[in-house]
């Protein structure tokens, strides 16, 4: 079937979901019901997880009409579309390919005469072999020493992700005999950012990594100069301790001053660049080629998972369904992600960059403005620290804050005490089962200070532990959700023209070029 | 004048608030207007800095409501109140005495027979002499070595604030000389948080600090069960390698377990409790006790600068003020704080339990609920890291959020490289004027993908450099705002209710004391 790009509030199905009696989660959460809903109300996903929404404001009547809007906003057929390499990048006239890095759910991609799914394997095949080669030992420093740390230079999309994900793993990796080399990453162009971390490392024995598609970012191309000149006035070449991630057409790719590059394209956006050598480089030095080759495999297998017609058997799409229902219906502004597991500290950052980014819109694919909110707010810290923090308004507050909570029945190193009864692992898994009770069903009290209302709604995604495939599978539920929702709301999740004037007013500063407003500002800050 | 409490709906200036023509800043903003206002809407704050609101959604005639409010709702009347020792935490029937940890106000505030200015003081110079004594090598560990490192234990108010401001001032003790001792935190009950920090450092020669007022902390107490065992199994002695910040009634305060006892009391809340014994043990130990007097010292003078009455020279009151009135009359429902300094990584974070914690409520003072909207979301990461990020849906998206951008003129290592004509801290301090205006003011482009609505308001706090005094200023400046906004919202912000269903429930399920869906959620998480 053609499909037909629409407007949310133009789906006959949107205006029927306005009118459907809300749920009262309190009630339908409480006694056996509740009891009968956590064990229906979930969905498998890849590497063994499953997503339960029996705590989302949800009921068989707005599931059933969730169901409708899936359908006539045809979003298996858009997915199609994108994985078999439509121009689903409107604005900047791009395929959108990133799932092609970790498998491949349809036709050939072909462009510019290449294959595409054979371009990104070929490129993680040469990552995995440079990888091999600094790991035994047969590429080393000047003076014949192995390298032993690894230093990725990127903004954005090339440092939220990978960063993530390398500390998601860290513990694991160490816990399993796994840990090749630690890393780093320079992001900022504060200067006390790439000061601190030179300073930290032993660059003698360090590989750095230059990551920008394009080549030109400032903040990346300004720290590159920072890392050389630490380089050189330490003795060292450092065009023997530098690789570089890029476009094959970005100046970076031939410069010669790189011991090796490795390739992306411009089908791969920075926020979704993870899976590509973005993610690659930094995570195989770090952890070896296979522990990158199961995190790719846990995301293609989440992919898949995708492709599911049926809403209410694919966890993506649901997820994303349940998400616009409560931006556009139930007019919440956010969203919070809690993942119970201090390794995910910082995978809310990254979900803040590829939801915000993706999705903080206000025109459609076409360019038109539209008449409804998109994106929300996300934002996230760990659990339970979150819950000796911002808890206190999730609960109590005016606002209701949608939660998407992430648990995992073991911890990643295995190490673990026994206190009063429990270990810390389930004193943990405690406290995420009885928030989202807490959060649903609240509780009474005359004292309305000590009152909790309770209707706040959650979903969790439960795994047993957070393995490179179960990380591989969140990165890409998280990224297939953006991809649905952008589909929904009917705007181009790919381009991030929002970013640009920024970047052209910050040049005139630098320049001298101001007047107004900006010139006092400029010489309050003594620029 | 006696205070009266009244819910900002009761306040006749809040209606007529309502009422005052709104700003539109993308115009006052622009030409010479724009830098006229930039120039007049600036107020000085302690250490230097100043708080400039001209792209706040503010003129004259708003500001005049603004003024009045504060008069009719006696702002400088309740804080002074507060620091005079009244009972400002209805709910727990407590004082608030933060304030007193860094300076005197008012008069002498005596509780259960203690001065308790006196008090503070007493425990800041005992931990003064404490850290002096390691430092010096008096005090050492069982092998008669010197402490090098200092490991803190514990969560919430005893983690955000304390590690936040460690890690602001880390390169800056490296470049001052003033490093004394490496820092860690110890929070999350994941058993894997206190698995890798201990891994991470050299145990022998590490003091732990226990940090929990009530002594019964969950996280805490298990917490420190984990590195009593890990000294043990070292063959250390945990009596003679721990510390506790306490209060002294607590069942920690007189064990014989640790090597001594810092004391805090029920009258500073954990959010608020950086200027005392929680904040002060592992800041005096790392960078030694000057540097953390100088933190007090900062405080301390902004605490003085809250007290002025004309809200238009009061930087905390007047963020107060422009925070309720973009909350309650221009109804949004977000604010981000963004520093322009990678050493404020984890400000965002402290800000978000300071704030959400105090101010996300739904019942007033005296337990009755209010019938508007409370404290905002926060949530923040370091420019410009944050442009690569989620400026996106700032700049474009359906739903405006304000926001608080910090700036430094000087980085604090003081090592940069000029690269195109302009260091890194130009760059960084260019970005951030290019934002205030592109948010601001806009730029219209036929595409509407790259159009730039504009009237995204914003303030600016600027400071020469990131210094333990500016910190302090900076620290009191947050809980100055929160405080002042409690007052106008007639919240009690120093309490949190909302914390406490969680913890009920989580015992419940570790005792296998639950039915309904709480039980099968337990059952899936298998504990």
């Amino acid at each position: 079937m053609a499909v037909e790009w629409k407007n949310l509030d133009q789906l006959k199905s949107f205006d029927e979901l306005k009118n459907v009696k809300r749920v009262n989660i309190r009630e339908t959460m409480s006694g056996e019901n509740g009891a009968d809903r956590v064990r229906r109300y979930s969905v498998p996903m890849a590497a063994g997880m499953a997503y339960n929404y029996a705590a989302k404001q949800v009921d068989d009547d707005v599931l059933a009409v969730l169901v409708k809007m899936a359908e006539e906003a045809q979003l298996t057929d858009k997915y199609r579309e994108l994985y078999n390499g439509a121009v689903i990048n409107t604005g900047e006239k791009r395929m959108v390919l990133h799932q092609l890095c970790r498998g491949q759910l349809g036709n050939d991609v072909i462009a510019d005469g290449v294959n595409k799914r054979e371009f990104y394997v070929q490129q993680q095949e040469r990552i995995a072999a440079f990888a091999d080669k600094v790991h035994s030992g047969e590429i080393t420093n000047e003076a014949g020493e192995k390298f032993t740390t690894v230093v990725q230079i990127g903004i954005g999309g090339s440092d939220l992700g990978p960063r993530a994900l390398y500390i998601a793993l860290e513990n694991w990796a160490k816990a399993n005999g796994k840990m090749k080399m630690d890393a780093h990453f320079i992001s900022n162009v504060d200067p006390d950012d790439a000061t601190a971390v030179l300073k930290s490392v032993d660059v003698a024995h360090s590989i750095f990594i230059l990551v920008s598609k394009s080549g030109t970012t400032l903040e990346t191309l300004t720290n590159e100069a920072f890392v050389k000149n630490e380089l050189t006035k330490a003795g060292l070449d450092p065009a023997k301790h530098m690789i570089t991630c890029t476009s094959e057409t970005s100046p970076l790719a031939k410069n010669g001053g790189y011991m090796d590059a490795f390739f992306m394209d411009d089908y791969i956006g920075g926020r979704y660049s993870s899976s590509s050598v973005v993610g690659g480089a930094v995570l195989s030095l770090a952890f070896g080629p296979d522990v990158f080759a199961a995190i790719l495999n846990g995301a293609a297998e989440e992919d898949r998972a995708a492709t599911e017609t049926d809403p209410l058997k694919n966890p993506d799409m649901l997820d994303a369904l349940i998400g616009v229902y409560e931006r556009n219906v139930l007019g919440y502004p956010a969203t919070a992600v809690l993942p119970y597991s201090q390794a995910l500290s910082r995978f809310p950052a990254h979900l803040q960059q590829l939801d915000m980014e993706s999705n903080g819109k206000s025109v459609n694919r076409f360019g038109e403005p539209v008449d409804y909110v998109t994106g929300p707010i996300i934002f996230g810290e760990p659990g339970t620290n979150g819950q000796h923090s911002f808890y206190q308004l999730l609960h109590q507050g005016k606002t209701i804050v949608p939660l998407q909570f992430i648990g995992f029945r073991s911890s990643q190193i295995g190490n673990d005490v026994d206190i009063q009864g429990s270990t810390s692992q389930q004193k943990l898994c405690a406290n995420v089962a009885a928030q989202i009770v807490a959060f649903a069903c609240g509780k009474d009290d005359e004292n309305l200070n000590k009152n909790f209302e309770g209707g706040r709604p959650s979903s969790i995604i439960i795994a047993d532990k957070l393995t490179p495939e179960a990380l591989g599978a969140l990165l890409a539920h998280y990224e297939n959700k953006v991809m649905f929702q952008g589909f929904l709301w009917n705007v181009n999740s790919f381009d991030q023209e929002g970013v640009q004037l920024g970047k052209t007013l910050a040049k005139k500063v630098l320049a001298h070029e101001t007047d107004g407003a900006l010139k006092v500002y400029s010489d309050l800050l003594k620029i």
